[in-house]
């Protein structure tokens, strides 16, 4: 397939690559991908994709909802309660980006094997 | 639709996690969708991604032949060419990388959009 004739994604002049960046981005990708069940309060979230630090998190959920794809919803009670949602802009991301980890977890194997064979040769 | 009940992206101990990683990278994807059209030297790389450094591509590159997504041609003329190819594995990324590319073309005005609207509250 002869990629993307009809605008120049690999020109830094063109707006796309900026939302490119940040979708580009590994735990954007997962955060948005954890939030396609259902909505989720932070704790959740931190458990829900393993390793990332609460600073990654807030950054990432605070530019999340800075571009429209997350909505924060705060709930008056006591003690207040927090819960983060994707937008229905948001949710055209979870097709794509499925697409991604279909393919990880379709070829993770071969390129594991081909880095072992690179290393192993120094 | 329901995300990827068959296995788990979001633990730090998926291997898939590690390519992921690698690919949700947007000068990864840049340069392996530069590559989708045809081989290129270095320099052609350089010119086709705009704003990519030199240490940037280097490295990218170094990643990318390591991963056994992209093979390095050397030609011993005078002087040397080296020129750069996906491999048949590369070649599998096109596809999700395109829905991705296609999902900024399409959103990214919602999106910046967005982001004035949020900075407009300060």
């Amino acid at each position: 397939m002869s990629p993307l004739p009809e605008f120049d994604v690999l020109t830094i002049t063109c707006p796309s690559r900026a939302s490119l960046a940040r979708i580009t981005n590994k735990w954007t990708a997962m955060v948005v991908t954890a939030l396609g069940e259902k909505r989720l309060r932070f704790t959740e979230l931190r458990t829900a994709v393993t390793g990332i630090s609460n600073k990654v998190l807030t950054v990432t959920l605070r530019d999340l909802v800075r571009d429209g794809l997350v909505a924060r919803h705060v709930y008056e009670e006591k003690p207040p309660r927090v819960e983060y949602e994707l937008t229905e802009l948001g949710r055209t991301l979870l097709d794509p980006l499925e697409a991604l980890w279909r393919w990880a977890d379709e070829h993770t194997g071969k390129v594991l094997a081909a880095r072992e064979v690179y290393d192993a040769r120094g």
